[in-house]
């Protein structure tokens, strides 16, 4: 089934995105959730809490585990959560002598949220080269048809000429900016989720935070205390998403209006109809702005779930799992989008100065 | 790929609902653009638009067609929509000598916007039914322990004693205004969207109006002018959409904090968790909370496509397409998981008067 | 203070609506829950519930009644509501011998929730009178300028050519739409609350239903059950300001876009800019796009107070204080300026038909 | 009038923030605006734009300044912004002689975004010494009570038991993480905003990056080229905001349900109900629910106007104006009201270990 346009098959050639969808599939999570079960084993074997054969013998078991998805369906449909049947699982496929070595002193948050992590993580990168290619493209544009004219409007109405590379400006500085808090983002790194039944490891006794430690470096993920119940990391993941997607929107916005006059910008390509053969629709820029309000809608939704009452809200979770994967693929693409759109510009501003009544 | 959770082959189970989600699937929406297309050349045969023959021939080749779906997604991507390509490929099954007598004097928001139609117009009685047991049910929990003692609760507090019964009015007397809300809806009629390229079925001449109306009755939807660029009806159905489900989140909630205290409610059933087995989480009831969350914040993003400009607002509409169906399905898990829960109640209210101090 | 442009001494020119936010005041609320208690006493005298001398002693005082607002304010401070200081404030004016007949068997959102029915009774003729007011209004341009050509514009490009009616009928269909969910709601009559601490109104034994009834009568307002933890009512009056926000600023949205194109639309007066005395901006236009994506996303916001746990949120019913109000005037200045901006309206559509490429 | 309850004569008690909201009172605005006139001329006649003795004229006529508001607010409503009356009238008190040296080159969304930027750059401190201040008492709270048993509670229901200092962390590491957000910010400086009618400040040649430059000094804010229609430093803004207000939300709603429960936290003060004199509301905590659950809407809702079309969007603009200021004081408010609640708290899990059906 198909009720989200980012996972349909045909809309999502509009409005989806291979790459990033790839890291929020099914098959990605499971990924995710059992390279933190062998990295747990793992950490937990050099302290000395599980048989390093057993560390061995789950990695082998997550290497060949071909899960039963039926049953996971049914299991999260009463557990809320999809780990308590997986790691049921994956115990059996690891066997009986090491199986109860798996998942020692979690939780299921623990798995997804250090899963989730593991995912976004491989989000930035794509996320900041699309941003570069941006920039380098529009810096490209600017050089090219930078000093030609524009006219400038306020407020919806022709004010006065300004040039191709001041509207194009507009367009490339916040992308800057936000390129910035990215890798602000990634130097900080994003952090490992491990605290046990209720966030005290109470079961790894003093090995705690050397298990934690261990777990983060396996993963690639950095050391943090546990923050399951604490949202924060979350919302302004989804805000840099969301900021992006709405600087994108900007531009669609201003390259529809720009196309609807015939001198201040040409396009290659553009959208046909069912019943205007002639016309060639800005359909890109107009789903840039589709994707601005989408995001921005989302963001206030994912920020009601920071009320994520006591040691896990189940409520407030699980509103995440609704709006955090959509955000992300709405901004892969809005940059996969912007990249196509600012490419199929063959020109941009008029070849003589904008006159005050276009 | 399965960005969102309703769609997802695992959380599915937990927030999916297949009845409704079915109708959203692309086959559902493919199947209700073809019943457009081979009823408007029906209704224009009617009227000596197209040659009866020719409407036939359009019935029988839909009845046959299998859509190129790799084509319609490079399409949709291009185009922006869906509807070109797919006239171009019905036209072809038609072939050569009716093929142009598909999608006469039509737009790809005819076709879109009467094919949701069809289908909203499947989920009101699926909303109708679920409320209607809902109710019945709510209506025997009364009668059974209605009389039952329970702590009323104001401001997060003990206040005064009330009984089961007025707790579970709370829950069900919204229901019954929401039924009839729907009920309006259903008599009122979704109503058929058929206004050619800008709205004016100018291609149609003086047999517009009887066009329409035929192709309304054919499809079972109400006779009403082009609203192509009113969308109105769209968010009067969502705000519906976002009542039920916030009315049954409050009762989620509800049951959450009862389900806390020993005394108040017993359930059956209820989630395990992967460190603590003894748990019996309440998961349902966590989980209309999130659905009423999640569709409260879609709301506040459909609201912003009422802001259509000119004839048609490619941004604008795409908004839709993000954000309704999602909001339908998250309904009608809503609803699904009350009947769950509901049915799982045990017993609700105190043996005893309920104290002050609990 | 003027945090809000609403109240604010220069931006509610723009944004305000003096009119609606009347009915929003300290003063209009205060009067509206004096109206309360002393239609409260007067139901329950009737009843043998009080004296009908301390009804009239009631009736009198809060004739004469002036708060101590500063008390109002710390001990709304303290207590999360107005009520409890208010009640003790108005006890005091009536005196001993019939102080303690005031409030009797009543909550404090008995008096907040029957003095917003009050208000928002009054806001439905307000809304109603203006929406017919631009109903005629648009029917005047039609019947002057409808036959002009105006180009149709798709996915804001050229499409074919339509009328000036076309148009204006897209802006006013949903108006009237709208009207007639608005007189539904008025004859259904807004329902007046009382239920007392915890919605059983425990202290009024059998005469309950009766002292209900009789307030009902008193204030204007339908009698109805109590509804103090059922928020469906009020989410339902916020759809529809939300509504006709946003089909209002649809047309703003049109108005701005043609505003920028010489011959589509001739407007009276318009802004004037500091740097750029001889533009003539389409302020009122701009600001109902402002007001529809306001409302829109304060819908959202709403929509989350349906999850009102237990027989009274503190919470939630503390976010529809900072956003019903709100939302209501800013309907009502969408209502103004919409009709100042079509009042301003000189011509629609062009002289001559409308070229494709303008 | 008091639309707003952060405005409102009694509910600002519960519900505004003195310290913060008096920056955004209109006359704050306008001693903003009017500083960054005097400053603009000061930076001019260094440059030799405008004279010395011109700029000294504004400085002293600014000093003396006593607006005309009833003026202001109707030129309000007729431009859609108030700066043109204001420049006028300025230029008018100036006198006809230096008259002319007003606001030379500059714009109106000069005017305003700077003194926003003013007004922010006010706001940042006190959120810092507010969050500090917290941070302090957070810390105390668990060197006194950390060690005190808890239970914890994971989906609402009893889970594991943790101690006091488990749950104190979790309100505690949000908000240090947010003060270094805050830090980075202050560090990174508040940008002027000066790009004159369409952001090439045209009118002052090649001088144009020196005035702007010594206009961001006399103001106290960072030099930054134009970013009128690049509203990502807002946006990121409010999202700090309601990061702060989200995080205070999850600590209220954990003390909402914590002092439902005899045994896990003492309060001292709460609030009083009308109906029921013995009930201490913890109104303080639920208010924080209420302020988080707004701010996360209104982030919503501000994120729309990311889509600032052209050189200066009216309608995206002019949503800010709506939205930004509320979310503001709503932080403030927030972090007042968890000041108050946390110096309340005499004790903070319970005597003795907490068992698992408390």
């Amino acid at each position: 089934m198909t009720i989200s346009p980012f996972d349909h098959p045909y809309l999502s050639g509009l409005l989806g995105d291979e790459e990033v969808a790839s890291l929020f599939s099914a098959a990605a999570e499971l990924e995710a959730m059992l390279a933190f079960e062998v990295a747990l084993a793992k950490a937990q074997a050099a302290e000395g809490i599980v048989p390093h054969e057993a560390a061995r013998a789950i990695a082998e078991a997550a290497r060949r585990f071909s899960p039963d998805v039926a049953s996971l369906r049914q299991a999260t449909a009463r557990d809320g959560v999809v780990v308590p049947d997986l790691v049921r699982q994956l115990r059996a496929a690891v066997g009986e002598v090491h199986g109860k070595h798996v998942h020692v002193g979690a939780t299921s948050q623990d798995v997804i949220d250090s899963g989730l992590m593991l995912r976004l993580a491989r989000v930035l990168p794509i996320v900041g080269d699309r941003l570069a290619a941006l920039d380098r493209h529009l810096g490209g544009l600017a050089a090219q048809f930078g000093s030609r004219p524009l006219m400038g409007r306020t407020r919806m109405q022709a004010a006065i000429p300004i040039t191709a590379a001041d509207r194009i400006s507009a367009w490339r500085s916040p992308l800057q900016r936000q390129a910035d808090r990215l890798k602000a983002l990634e130097q900080g790194g994003l952090a490992v989720q491990f605290g046990g039944a209720a966030g005290t490891l109470e079961r790894l006794g003093d090995k705690a935070a050397a298990v934690r430690a261990a777990l983060a470096g396996e993963l690639g993920l950095a050391d943090a205390p546990q923050w399951h119940a604490q949202r924060d990391r979350i919302m302004e993941f989804a805000g840099l998403m969301a900021a992006v997607t709405g600087s994108l929107g900007k531009a669609g916005q201003d390259i529809a209006l720009m196309a609807d006059r015939g001198g201040e910008i040409a396009l290659a390509g553009g959208g046909g109809s069912s019943a205007m053969p002639h016309k060639q629709n800005p359909v890109a820029a107009e789903v840039l702005v589709t994707l601005a309000r989408f995001n921005a809608a989302q963001l206030g939704g994912l920020a009601q779930a920071a009320v994520h009452e006591q040691e896990r809200s189940g409520a407030a979770w699980t509103l995440e799992w609704l709006i955090l994967p959509q955000m992300v693929v709405a901004c892969g693409a809005a940059l996969r989008l912007a990249g196509e759109l600012f490419s199929s510009i063959e020109r941009i501003g008029a070849d003589s100065p904008a006159s005050h009544n276009p």
